[in-house]
């Protein structure tokens, strides 16, 4: 190799590695500039600028890429694609990105992408997909590859099934240390990629027990299988991810063994699937919170108006209901406009209060942290946080009252609004999300409106019939 | 071995098979009757049955027994813990709880306990430990043991030198998988108890790539390291964890490589560890938005409202802030007193649509999901989606009020109100999260106070405003 010969390469390799360099900023996010310049290059049809960028971007960087992008520039570079980078980057997109992104794609590419694919995420692709080009996309597709696409498809979403991977590494009880590392370097067939246990099974192909392959690599040789096992959490294959989830964060699994109704081994669960089913489930809860149901990206500013309306229209017809209870009061209101002013305040700390209570009420019940073992501390718990705030916040609401209308009776009252709704918030906040739980409900997605509900008629009833039977009488 | 034998194997085997089904729920949660049993047991002082009872527990399953039990029969239990247990147990708590149980152990179980452990978790132990309970564990344990934990020590709190283990399988470029095989045999001195991935170093012990085991047993033994390894992303000792899980989840990383400064492998991370990050930041995203800064199982109750108050607290200035705008219309109440009956509904729509915009906002923010490439589409579309429920809430209130009060006028009034603060509280939704990221605060922690401020004023305002100026004029 001449130093002439160095010089070009390096002078090759050198704009791909700075293109590597400028597309992530510190933060490891996609740098905007990046974007910037894709947009640039997708704009000019300069195609050739294009597939470096692209070239020069790992699968999970492509995937963002397109999020970022419109759906006009989308429309330039998803069709570039290779079958190779559809194949890593479709998995890890989702949503209705990825239902823009499948419309954009050939058929054929897409049939040899997915054969590429692991047979969990190829589905999960395939179940997206319109039925009319389902159909073409499968026919285009070898029969192993559809074969197990489609039994993959036909447990239910969101399960272990669905999760699992069919290609894992099983081995007979019998089988030494050593027999079992000549098979994995002879190439069984029916290897995964990327495998981190070994699991040893009965005749029936029944799990007994896993050893993870730095226990299977310090072993001697000589030794059996049986002898260096350790016992394995097997997950039934109905099981719902977020059960899945639970267990691989309780108990620091790297994967699991998938096993059918009657016990025998079908596939695995590996940890990296279940990082993304954490960060889904404790998103879903915290957007339930908040009346979102659904958070695409890319969904269209009609289907986001449409999604949030509900949920706003449910909040309207209490915030009608809290009026009602203004209104029946509203001759009180007439003698005595100041009513008016203070009055929305208790309501609102216990909007406040409540929602503290119910948000870490959900949390506890979804980390299992809450059962029926420390239900009643737990309730009483926020009882006595209540009562001791309430307490607190009726010494300066009454304070604050009695500076600002000079009206001693006017402050007593406000002062017992105020700890009375605080005590209703907390056990509002607590039992309204038990109460969910306890009927089968998911206790983050309604919870927040019957709280409000609850703390705005008790606030506005209890500072103003008050007023109106001590203060007007 | 005679029948007889067999047999009594059997039976003495039996009942802990029996406790350990009725440890778990259906759920896999702790069984409520189990934590029942535990506390009959430790009422009665049974120490036989309480031994029995713990060895039926895995140690995840142990420490959420601990936090079931009242503190009085905690102190029953954890003496009773063997050094064993305790090193598997200690690294499932946290926070007060762990804080309570670390002071029931004895000093000299402690020390026997953190030798065992992996040197991150024995850190974070030490790190709850209190100040001369520390130097009493540090001083009975072994020289090697407490160099390791005071390293770990010495990086900051919910950085990558705090997540990591300094046990790691490194190899030089020139070995072959069939020499790094072999080394691993050998039992080398610095080997984790479990890995998933060789590190590829050069002489100056700088990571050039990876092998996951997978790939080590699959490829020939012949093989140099330098030719199957892959790129491999390092992880600088000071990042903060929050980065470190966002690259995991980003690139589905099992473990990856911490480098010091100089770019020398220190220590590795694994994903287990990280299970546990993701799932502490979204909680805590979750919980900022709710207003509470920390959710303690354990905690006390004056400890729960002392942290509670001062995000009620700024809420009531908020409140009394919202109610002084109410306090300048007192007059146009006073003439006509249905206006404090419809007031409080636009205010309320806002802090709920606001609330919608700003939880997917801090969302996206999070994961990276927004940035400047796709900040003004974002804005965009909320204002977009904001206008359009508006004008859709505007005409369902202006119904509404007809329909009430019979005053077209006031119908009118009530629908803009409506509309203007739709709008306002989409505009404060997404900016208000992205100007405090911007300058550098954690937008989920104090952006819904500002939110309720801007909604509960402007619907205040907009109403009573232009009621005061159209109506009583």
């Amino acid at each position: 190799m001449t130093p002439a010969n160095d010089g070009l390469k390096a002078g090759q390799a050198a704009p791909a590695e700075d293109l590597e360099d400028l597309a992530l900023s510190d933060d490891y996010a996609l740098n905007p500039a990046f974007v910037e310049m894709v947009v640039d290059a997708a704009d000019q049809g300069n195609l050739v600028r294009l597939r470096e960028l692209i070239e020069a971007l790992h699968p999970a960087d492509l995937a963002d890429l397109l999020g970022f992008l419109s759906s006009s520039h989308r429309e330039v570079i998803v069709p570039m694609l290779t079958a190779d980078e559809l194949s890593e980057t479709l998995s890890e997109l989702d949503g209705p990105l990825r239902e823009d992104v499948l419309e954009l794609v050939a058929p054929e590419n897409l049939a040899k992408a997915l054969g590429e694919m692991e047979s969990d995420d190829a589905a999960d692709v395939v179940d997206d997909l319109e039925d009319d080009k389902r159909g073409e996309v499968l026919a285009a597709m070898s029969d192993a590859d559809r074969i197990s696409i489609e039994s993959a498809l036909s447990y239910a979403d969101e399960t272990a099934g669905r999760l699992m991977q069919r290609e894992v590494l099983a081995a007979p009880q019998f089988w030494t240390v050593g027999q079992t590392i000549q098979h994995v370097q002879s190439g069984g067939d029916d290897l995964p990629e990327l495998f981190f246990d070994v699991y040893i099974v009965d005749p029936s192909n029944r799990p007994l027990g896993a050893a993870p392959l730095s226990l299977l690599l310090r072993s001697s040789p000589d030794a059996l299988l049986s002898r260096i096992m350790e016992p394995v959490t097997e997950i039934p294959v109905d099981m719902d991810q977020e059960e899945v989830a639970y267990i691989f964060d309780k108990y620091h699994l790297i994967s699991a063994p998938v096993v059918e109704a009657g016990g025998r081994l079908v596939g695995q669960i590996t940890v990296d699937d279940i990082v993304g089913v954490i960060q889904d489930e404790s998103e879903e809860d915290m957007l339930a919170l908040a009346g979102v149901s659904d958070r695409g990206r890319s969904d269209t500013i009609m289907g986001i108006t449409r999604s949030r309306f509900w949920w706003l229209l449910i909040n309207l017809g209490t915030a009608i209901l809290a009026s009602c209870v203004i209104g029946v009061f509203q001759g009180s209101i007439a003698k005595l406009a100041a009513l008016a002013v203070i009055n929305p305040i208790a309501a609102s700390m216990g909007g406040n209060a409540g929602t503290q209570t119910l948000t870490v009420a959900v949390r506890a019940l979804a980390t299992r942290e809450l059962n029926a073992a420390n239900l009643l501390m737990a309730v009483w718990r926020e009882i006595a946080v209540g009562v001791m705030n309430g307490v607190a916040f009726a010494i300066v609401m009454g304070v604050v009252t009695e500076v600002w209308f000079h009206n001693p009776i006017m402050a007593v009252i406000a002062g017992l609004a105020m700890v009375i709704n605080l005590i209703v918030a907390a056990i509002a906040g607590i039992l309204i999300p038990l109460g969910l739980d306890k009927m089968g409900f998911d206790p983050a997605a309604s919870s927040v409106v019957f709280l409000t509900t609850v703390t705005d008629c008790v606030g506005f009833f209890s500072f103003l019939g008050l007023a109106t039977l001590i203060l007007l009488h």
